[in-house]
């Protein structure tokens, strides 16, 4: 069994749209509302049992009136949850109510602000649970990384074996369950789960992201969302 | 006055076509190869005067070849040069050409493994040298940035205030030329110019990239730009 958590609860405060006044979940990529493309492919993969979409209480009418009228074929098991005030924590409540459910098996996570996901980097991550307990999509950084620090100093960190993590990420349920309790405990915040899970000694395995997977997260953004999404 | 230095004397040492057997520069997008794209964009542009087209002996007669089939207006003052064994050294031979031609203005410089370049891109490297001696294209990085270390130990790297440096890059001629004279001096080899630049104390100005403008490196990437080049 696989379910998918897909993360559709942040609050996009480094995106302003001037035009919209939309959170980044409800702007339009070609009509279609950017948390609705993922939630598309992720709908059609034929391993995944379950979805659980994480949205925040504004949005949660609005998300569910457009499944009602833009999904055609409902039969997949998709419930749409609460999430929490960070990322961690809807990744955190969506555990919970897989835990109610006595689920046992793997786990996907997406976030849907990364509306141009596809279905061979979904199966790379799905794939890739065969032989190990976490793993995420990824790209190699090939340009050089430079870092600007407060003061206006700067430093240039070296690239080599350098990588912009991405998701998909797919775990073992039970694997990322304990990691995520063990950080309440510790009242660790981390950027993304496969982070989390590594502070405590599991070990990732990297699969094939794209440049085109990339976060719509400042407004410009989806004007290039808008751009690829006319031939996506 | 701006002189164009366009760098594709590149040895793709991290590319390999499994079906061509060509260098990515001459591999084709749309029918196009992947020089020419960013090659087309600039020679529309009404301020760059001169371009300077940095190849390897190796494809130097294909490249030319092709410019003479593909490139309509010729009217452009186009010359192609030799470019050296390293990115930085085909920029100093490119520089060499200037000194020789006594030019003291400014210069753009791009890689054109990076062919979806747009006008906006360059225009902001461009406006920005009034008020800067260098400036480069950039985008934030707004992914988990993880190292793999050699002995397969990790760090996460703090993603606050990273930026990933693309081209095209601005610089006063003077300021990159005696900078370069420097870095053979000491020996030192950067991965851009503007971290040439910048560590002999100059200050470097961050415009706008784009996810678009990313770089041809792996030959998967020539799969994602195929898709790309049908609708740019």
């Amino acid at each position: 069994m696989v379910t998918a958590i897909l993360n559709a609860a942040g609050s996009s405060s480094r995106f302003i749209s001037s035009t919209t006044n939309l959170p980044k979940q409800l702007c339009l990529l070609n009509d279609i509302p950017v948390f609705l493309w993922s939630l598309n492919t992720f709908s059609k993969i034929e391993y995944i049992d379950q979805i659980l979409l994480m949205v925040s209480q504004d949005i949660k009418t609005r998300v569910q009136e457009y499944i009602n009228s833009k999904i055609q074929d409902q039969s997949h098991k998709l419930k749409i949850c609460l999430g929490g005030e960070s990322r961690q924590e809807s990744v955190k409540l969506a555990l919970d109510e897989l835990t109610n459910q006595n689920y046992q098996d793997k786990v996907i996570i997406h976030d849907t602000a990364r509306p141009f996901v596809t279905k061979s980097i979904i199966d790379e991550v799905y794939y890739s649970l065969k032989s190990c307990k976490a793993s995420t999509a990824s790209i190699k950084v090939v340009d050089t990384l430079k870092k600007v620090n407060t003061n206006n100093s700067y430093e240039y960190i070296n690239r080599e074996n350098c990588f912009l993590i991405q998701t998909p990420q797919g775990f073992e349920f039970k694997t990322l369950y304990q990691c995520h309790l063990k950080a309440i405990e510790d009242k660790c915040f981390f950027t993304d789960d496969t982070s989390l899970v590594e502070n405590y000694g599991e070990k990732i395995s990297l699969t094939n992201g794209s440049i085109l997977n990339f976060k719509i997260t400042f407004a410009n953004d989806l004007i290039l969302g808008q751009e690829i999404a006319k031939t996506f």
